[in-house]
């Protein structure tokens, strides 16, 4: 099969990689169509891990083989990334996302989407309903995490919420606070994204200046959200955050550590919130009734034999989401 | 009147200091006991703030005046040491305790209770019931900042927790978590305070050592405590907490920022709390029906003139509680 692999070279088109086969408990699916992700640039510059093999996580696809699991066959399919060992006491406690041993789709130990074919654990899979597109569907990983949030942190009709980052995952984010009737303001660094979370959802939004950060510092919020992944953008979202309020990590952080004032987090009785993979309930449900927009997010689209143009797309400064086709 | 003052020159005990004289909303208190805490040695070592005046945030004392609210005369009374200034937008959302022009007893612009008489407004005082003694009631600003931790997280009978540090502020942590019949572990330096954790709720206690870390971490929690305001402190609690878990500073650290590996936070959602000042009333309950013990943790007890005497006995490794007579 076709696929982009990242090798000890950079990522490569490859033409005649062996097609992966499916065990007993796994699902063989046709990719449909690919999403690109900040954490897929951030693998090929590596930032994070070393992870070697097919790229690519955000998918919609068709199953085409489920050995012990036919039922499964012809559902058009979106998967959780997370692949737990399914022993240990993490997974045992319903953390499997969080295994120690765990694989990732096209991350950690596990070859992604980026193909004509991945597997993964019929237990990972989501039928997408028929009023999911798939150019909607292949949001639903990241628009998932995006509702990790609201899992983490119980955001109130009348609390109020700045979000730090109008990039790919920050536009997702803005949405489901917005959902919310949270008092949100976003600080981003795109007019043409904000344009949008204002025609949307009637967001306020401003562009990241010093001076709009002292703005909004001077009624610091209850909940902050950063979701830049930049040092600048944690210190912004530090000095936006109440006393005694909630200040969600959304991203991580290139690099091995940053400087915090723990003591600062102490007086302040600040909480920080780590936040990474979410609900898939949840998102296809928020995309079959509209309530979520992600359409207009799309920049491109081009051919899995293009897809090293399509990362190139992706890497641009302010572009949101490049989509493949296998 | 007699004080202990933190000059230029470090403490020093002044026999001639003016009495305080109390505002209408304010109330004079002739200080009966008085503790001596971690922060007022870091005070004097200069770690925070830079503060000049009568030391001394734990006391007990006897309201001599209260212009405007005589009820209060001749009560035995607690309080609660942060004055916001009643009128920014923190204040008038119940968050006085975190105003930014706020006054701290002791510690903060506001003579502390290291003295013959002390002032506090009224809206900070307790009364003591008479069936907690002053030997007692000198805990109730400590004991109520280890009940913070449970005012900002749900500790269930059946979460596993972890606390590292046995000194003043750990073993009132120690026994308010135990209380809520949690899985609780007591990481300690100090064999003699592990001991009376173990008589007074048969907690599980041990030394803290690498092996131990490594034990306690292959099982890690769902909540752990931080009581030691060292950096190898937060390195063993970051490390023994669960992906998912929620990790509470209860200390302030000495200068200021240690390195933190926010992504790590990220991909293992952890939660960090940073804890400060709790609730007097339900530390008075607690002291009342006898739920918590105190007076073994009483080491000595030094007259006031005898202050400098009782700081350097308070600064010695593994003591606990030092009191101060006026």
């Amino acid at each position: 099969m076709r696929a982009l692999s990242l090798t000890d070279r950079g990522p490569i088109v490859e033409a005649a990689r062996a097609n992966p086969s499916a065990q007993v408990g796994d699902a063989l699916i046709r990719v449909r169509l690919v999403g690109i992700c900040s954490t897929d640039l951030e693998l090929i510059q590596g930032y994070k891990g070393g992870f070697r093999g097919v790229l690519g996580h955000e998918f919609v696809g068709e199953v085409m083989a489920a050995p012990g699991a036919t039922e499964w066959v012809g559902k058009r399919v979106v998967g959780e990334i997370n692949i737990g060992c399914g022993e240990c006491s993490l997974c045992r406690r319903g953390l499997g996302k969080h295994c120690r041993q765990r694989l990732c789709l096209g991350i950690l130990g596990k070859d992604g989407a980026l193909a004509e074919f991945v597997t993964l654990p019929v237990a990972n899979l989501h039928v997408v309903p028929d009023e999911v597109g798939d150019e909607q569907a292949v949001f639903v990983e990241p628009l998932a995490a995006a509702l990790e949030i609201l899992e983490q942190v119980h955001i109130e009709p009348s609390t109020r919420v700045y979000l730090v980052g109008d990039g790919r995952l920050g536009m997702l984010i803005a949405q489901v606070l917005a959902l919310t009737g949270c008092d949100l303001t976003i600080l981003g660094r795109h007019a043409a994204h904000l344009a949008l979370l204002e025609q949307w959802h009637g967001s306020k939004t401003l562009i990241s200046t010093p001076e709009a950060e002292t703005l909004l510092a001077a009624e610091a919020a209850d909940v902050v959200v950063e979701a830049t992944g930049s040092p600048s953008g944690f210190a912004a979202a530090r000095r936006l955050v109440r006393p005694g309020g909630t200040l969600v990590l959304k991203s991580t952080f290139a690099g091995d550590s940053l400087p915090v004032d723990l003591s600062g987090l102490v007086v302040d009785e600040v909480m920080v919130v780590g936040s990474r993979c979410g609900p898939f309930a949840p998102a296809l449900r928020l995309l079959a009734n509209g309530s979520v927009q992600v359409l207009p997010m799309i920049e491109a689209r081009y051919p899995l034999d293009e897809a090293m143009a399509a990362l190139a797309h992706a890497g641009q400064r302010g572009v949101l989401k490049v989509l493949v086709e296998p």
